[in-house]
């Protein structure tokens, strides 16, 4: 299994379409990364082609209105010329929330693959599954589980950074506020080295 | 009472702030009207300013994203130069969808309040309450009924209106396919007379 896995990823190929559109909805996650943005990222894909991508800038742009699924299904929209995103089927790295679990349900996409689930706040089966409600006048098909490890592992990688950045900022702030000012501060509470650990550079 | 009333629109202002903003809402809706898109209206409110305004316009952008509340949130958001909108208030002329219940939330927006109900999408209370669950992080304080008769007009115009066309577009192609060719068609069954009966003119 691992051998057969490995020779895909060798070859640059993936036999199941849904692994290399959840590649491909990764290699927006880490956009976000490299931003200092919680690392989320999505495709959308009409046929076999893509016509929407998103990652999350909420902070960068400074409105609710940047989570990855918003800026995916916007762009697609436009593509298509059309609100109604009838067909086609959106790649996302982790569960959404409640407003991209609407917009999906109100955009009439298909079908909706995801990595990693959120069973603090998703919608899509965690807390609500506001995707397949009998209520509305379109349901969503749910898929989990589409490359979970990877999906799992850079949300793992941000928090982890995050904490360690933290712990170094409250550091540097006791040795501050304990008059440190005259002896040389720990080498990890400096302002250079809790930059080095921001989001995006390796631990 | 209808006396107060009266004189206070004969003043041209309103002693119950929620009123006039609800009004500014309803001006909103009048504008997504006027191009024929169902007239859904807010406007959100922070101390005594209006900071952000919307109207739906789904069908004139070709985007989920270009729900009246999701435009406000996104101009607010803009304005104060950050993505969380804590101590504004949202006034929306209809009751929320999952999509933009789910945009308050993320939002951090105190508080929304809502002229009319909608019985069979809405998510501030009618099918889901998604503004006031316990399990998110945040919840959105609800009030309703607020200018609900000016509200639920505006929207009722638009639906008779639009019957009305879709009922002239159907007689103009029975008597198309009747061959009535050869015949006047029916003043009403004209396609200049269908235009007339259009979302945003008089009936």
């Amino acid at each position: 299994m691992k051998e057969e896995t490995d020779k895909r990823k060798a070859a640059g190929t993936a036999a199941d379409p849904r692994e290399k559109y959840m590649r491909a909805a990764l290699k927006q996650a880490e956009k976000a990364l490299a931003l200092g943005e919680v690392p989320i990222g999505c495709v959308i894909v009409s046929g076999d082609r893509i016509v929407g991508r998103g990652y999350n800038r909420r902070n960068t742009s400074k409105t609710t209105l940047a989570h990855a699924e918003l800026i995916a299904i916007d762009k697609a929209s436009r593509k298509l010329g059309d609100w109604r995103l009838e067909g086609c089927t959106m790649y996302v790295t982790l569960e959404p929330c409640q407003m991209c679990s609407g917009s999906l349900v109100q955009s009439r996409i298909d079908r909706v693959v995801i990595g990693t689930m959120n069973p603090k706040a998703g919608c899509a089966g965690s807390i609500l599954n506001i995707l397949e409600m009998p209520e509305w006048n379109h349901q969503v098909e749910v898929e989990t589980g589409v490359l979970q490890a990877e999906c799992q592992e850079i949300l793992q990688q941000f928090f982890r950074q995050l904490r360690q950045r933290l712990k170094k900022e409250k550091a540097l702030r006791r040795a501050e506020a304990a008059g440190a000012a005259d002896t040389p501060a720990p080498a990890a509470a400096t302002p250079a080295a809790a930059e080095g650990a921001a989001p995006g550079t390796k631990e």
